[in-house]
């Protein structure tokens, strides 16, 4: 089958890798579309040096086999990333997102979505609601991760809320937390991404210009090391910062100053997928808006260049049409 | 009157300093006993850079004059340690040991308590109760500063928490959460200090023996920057690591990992009076044990060379007999 394949070095459409074999429990999947993630451009720059092979994480499919689940063949879906174990400490407990021997879809250990088929275990499915197309259904992932923040904090009502970053995860953030009625404002460095969220009356404002500190809950999207200094500065004590980006370096901080001011720092990562199909369903979120550009899957490392140059937002890859 | 003053480079015992005038709302207070904290040392070594005059914050005392609240004087009394506004936006919020434009006893602004006499705003004042003598009584504000982790923190009895640091913080904090009923061990430096929770049936440890990792809940009081890397490899994923240290530093990190495990951290300083209070008076934690050593004020050098030597826990001041 046809295949995007990261060597370590670069990117290049195979078409000689075998379809993949769906293991007991698996489904096989034949991809529908697939979207780039910045996590798939940070894995190219080395944020998991281990990385070898088909990237992809964001998809929405149809079931082409599920020999223990026939149910299942023939629907369209899209599917949770991380694979678990269900019998460790961590998986026992429920988190099974973090399961300690996991393998993530297209990440880690998994062969991804960019490609013509892939296979993924059928408890991580999700039907797609009739109503919900194919290019709004491969946001469920990103989707989902923003409505993690809500899942681990309570963001109020009354909450006065600062997301830095207008990238593709902090515009779908920003949506789903202005769904909350709280007291938001949108910081990036780009105005008509940012005209997107004021197209639907939510404020932004450039990076630069001056944002009044003592946020109740800021979010750092920016996915830069840069990015915690200035979200730090904007929470008020006893607030909470949400840490959503992931990028290959440290970051020296004062580790005492968030102690004096008592600061809550919270990590997020993946989400509901349920939550975010839901908001999808119900029209909540625009993520039309979002699409920048689609390539055919054959394209894949032009779609790849398209993605990294400045301003732009999802590209998609058609892999079936 | 005299007093321990920190001119910048040195401490001394001064005779000159003048008795301090209590402002409108605040308590004459003649201490005394006082402590000798770990931030009085840090104070010292730079930790805020322009600290100048009478250092200490834990003390215990009897109100001198009280002209706004008669019904105080006489009484014998400790003292929340953050003097605030009631009128900026985090006293508002019900933040007052966050104010604004808050000052702190004998750490910032005010003048602290290794003194015969201090002034303190009578909102700040706790009595104490007569079956609390006043070698425990000095230890209100750190024992509060203990409670402040399940003040903010939900402490399952079904947790498993792991505390770094067996100074005198760390074993307040350690009898704290023991009360909760957690899995609880405490790793340190000092089997005569971790003898102390073991005669409470608390398990401990030395550290450099292994800790099996995922705790549900770290707390970090090892008052070293070295403390976080080592606190963050034992909580689990989507645990809780507590910062109670606050040193001159700044500590290099990875926050994508903190991302990825869905670490909350939470910073962590003072805590409620009340609460240390009930427990000294229902004896449910032993500070009788963490007292090292008493020196008359006029010793005050003398005490602080005890107090950061090697395996000695509090040093109290006595002031006045």
């Amino acid at each position: 089958m046809r295949a995007l394949w990261f060597d370590g070095e670069r990117l290049r459409l195979r078409r000689d890798v075998p379809r993949p074999l769906p293991a007991p429990g698996e489904a096989l999947i034949r991809t529908t579309l697939a979207g780039i993630c910045n996590t798939d451009i940070e894995l190219m720059r080395g944020y998991k040096d281990d990385f070898r092979g088909i990237l992809g994480h964001e998809f929405v499919g149809v079931v082409e086999q599920a020999a223990d689940a026939p149910a299942w063949v023939g629907r369209r879906v899209v599917g949770e990333i991380n694979l678990f174990c269900g019998d460790c400490a961590t998986c026992r407990r429920g988190l099974t997102s973090h399961c300690l021997r996991r393998t993530t879809l297209g990440i880690s250990g998994k062969a991804g979505a960019m490609a013509e088929f892939l296979t993924l275990p059928i408890k991580l499915l999700h039907a797609v609601p009739d109503s919900v197309p194919d290019r709004w259904a491969v946001f469920t992932e990103p989707l989902a991760a923003a409505c993690q923040i809500s899942a681990q904090t309570h963001i109020c009502p009354t909450d006065r809320v600062v997301v830095l970053g207008d990238g593709k995860l902090g515009l779908l953030i920003a949506q789903v937390l202005a769904l909350t009625g709280c007291d938001l404002l949108v910081v990036g460095r780009h105005p008509k991404k940012l005209a997107i969220l004021q197209a639907r009356g939510i404020a932004t404002q450039l990076s630069g210009e001056p944002v009044p500190p003592g946020a109740d809950v800021v979010v750092e999207a920016t996915g830069s090391p840069a990015g915690f200094a200035a979200a730090r500065a904007l929470v008020r004590p006893r607030g909470v910062l949400v840490l959503k980006s992931t990028f290959a370096a440290d970051v020296s901080l004062d580790l005492s100053g968030l102690v004096v001011d008592e600061i809550t720092v919270v990590g997020s990562r993946c989400g509901p997928f349920d939550a975010a199909l839901r908001l999808l369903e119900q029209r909540q979120v625009d993520v039309e808006s979002l699409i920048s550009a689609r390539y055919p899957l054959d394209e894949g490392p032009a779609a790849f260049d398209r993605a990294v140059s400045a301003g732009v937002l999802k590209v998609l890859l058609t892999v079936a049409p």
